[in-house]
């Protein structure tokens, strides 16, 4: 999408790769959004380290990379000795796949760029389809952000607030985001309408990312407490919620997402107003039976104890809110059951949340 | 309560007067939890300036400064002109209303000191009334927060986990607090029990006022964040809810307190977690006849876009968390119908929302 560099735009995708170079370029994420700038990694440790380091998030952007890593990585290899090439192309995988274990896109985009290389016979083909399966990969994952923002545009109607949590905007893809491609084709269309950023603490996604991507972008927009979110509901100033998902059960259409989407829901459901969830078909895992199955990560009790922010002085630091004797509880995620959701939001369509099952063979399950 | 400061335990209020300096001693609220330190007014001018600035914040805390100041204000007085001390007090008076002029607790407190000193028949006797008709008034304020934890106490059982909101502690009182009130009678009979404070974006009173209240008693406790508030409840890890609240219908139940109070209201109804709101009587409203008419104010965006908290100098300071281009949406307050609670304490007995309208004689309305 497009960043404002003084009065120029220019677009922008999170995740990109210079074949000159042989390097992946990422949007330093750690410095939004008070500083904008692009990282180019020299080789797969870096790309690796830049995935492990966070200053790329997001299921899709992390897929995108580590399918780039991964291409870079086979790229860098000298000489012709094929089976020395298979054990280099072993050695990126496992160092890649070791920078963030407990996500699956990272994993998911090497395994398709690997099965790609299967078919070439000699360093240099593989090497050629290496790099032609992660672009192919980055791709289709801009190809279906697209799809969504198609399918969910005409639910944004002129006049609109909408709701947003956490951020499942084009920072956390390849480009346009899940959650936010409907506000996104709905503002290409000429539609005005206005976007509540929940904060989202405690990494307050909603007020760093979120909002930066909408002003990039000329959207109207402010950004809420957390708290707020159900006094405004309450007061009729909430017309829909859209978020995004990290997963989602292909059998009961329940939603693991970022901490306080859940809390939106039911919030949402008492006042009647709709309750959306945007994803790609990657997220949906077709095993689990139950959202409670879900093993919720317990993250770093700093993050809720202070924030981060720029000072007076523009740095960026860290300041200790909290009382210092303290500590805290932080779950990172949350479940919402499929009950609370009006609609997902599919590159292949808008589903109730118990219609993924009955539409699992279109939807991509493999059973 | 106690403070702890170094190895020893020491018994401090809120709110204090020294009588031989005619000082207002006051507990300087806005460098909690960091720095715990008394302030010491050398007039009534500074005793408006502290209410206005915040040194001193809370329902009952500002009732008892305001009583405090205007006594303080009225001894001050030299001479023995009647008609000139009569305009002084008034003088005085109106300089305390001044700084707040949305609370009543200041207005309902200096009222009652005045119209005891009615009576007074010279200036002499009138000044120590006036010191007398304050004493009471903070005796007042402590004797109401005991009632309420007395009678909150039994709801606290053993092994509990307790959710509160916001502060409504003893640094909001004289002494004691109302929210805190029965924790901290529970926990002085020897109960043992686990307190969840919401972290109250965007002032985080929860996790810097009643974080540093608790530890200070040695009350078992963690911050969260206050989207976790959902997430919580629906693994069953919490098994009650106790809030404070700044006005309270009698009318109706419906209450009026910290933005973010309705949302958890609305999630412990749907876990059938028992929520109650503990008050004094002071704040219950027996005009307005729904919770929608009460106003609610719009706080400084500035709240929502940064954080206050401790940098690793130990210095104390404002970082911008937001994007730097956009704005944010404050609401301070937010109403909870009655409907979604179980029961108010209030130092007369615990009544459901309705039973304040029915049982409106023993619970002091004029009417």
């Amino acid at each position: 999408m497009n960043v404002k560099i003084g009065r120029r735009k220019s677009h922008f995708c999170t995740v990109a790769f210079d074949s000159e170079k042989n390097s992946v370029r990422l949007i330093e994420q750690r410095l939004l959004p008070h500083q904008f700038k692009i990282v180019a990694t020299k080789d797969f440790r870096e790309t690796a380290r830049a995935i492990k380091d966070m200053i790329v998030r997001g299921a899709g952007a992390i897929g995108a990379t580590a399918a780039y890593g991964l291409a870079q990585g086979i790229r860098a290899f000298e000489g012709r000795h094929f089976e020395k090439f298979k054990r280099h192309v072993e050695k990126v995988y496992q160092h890649l796949k070791a920078a963030r274990p407990t996500a699956v896109d990272p994993v998911n985009a090497m395994d398709q760029v690997r099965a790609q290389i299967e078919v070439g016979e000699n360093v240099r083909e593989c090497q050629e389809i290496a790099l032609h399966a992660a672009e192919s990969f980055a791709d289709e994952d801009i190809e279906h952000c697209r799809q969504i923002g198609e399918l969910g545009a005409p639910l944004i109607r002129p006049g609109m607030r909408v709701l947003t949590h956490c951020n499942a905007g084009w920072l956390a893809f390849v480009d346009i985001g899940s959650a936010t491609a409907p506000l996104y084709a709905a503002h290409a269309a000429g539609r005005k309408f206005h976007v509540y950023c929940g904060e989202t603490r405690p990494r307050s996604q909603g007020a760093t990312l979120t909002a930066w991507e909408l002003a990039q972008e000329g959207i109207s927009h402010q950004i809420i407490a957390d708290n707020a979110a159900g006094h405004l509901m309450q007061r009729g100033e909430v017309d829909l919620v859209i978020v995004g998902s990290d997963r989602t059960l292909g059998r009961t259409g329940d939603v693991a997402n970022k901490i306080g989407t859940y809390t939106r829901a039911v919030l949402a459901q008492r006042h009647g107003i709709p309750f959306y969830v945007a994803i790609p078909l990657s997220t949906i895992d077709w095993n689990l039976k139950s959202g409670l199955e879900i093993p919720i990560e317990e993250r770093h009790e700093e993050e809720v104890l202070g924030a981060w922010g720029e000072a007076k002085s523009g740095k960026r630091i860290y300041v200790r809110v909290a009382n210092p004797g303290s500590g805290a509880r932080n779950p990172g995620f949350d479940v919402t059951p499929g009950e609370l959701i009006t609609g997902i939001i599919t590159p292949k369509g808008i589903f109730k949340p118990a219609e993924l099952w009955t539409q699992r063979k279109d939807l991509g399950c493999a059973e």
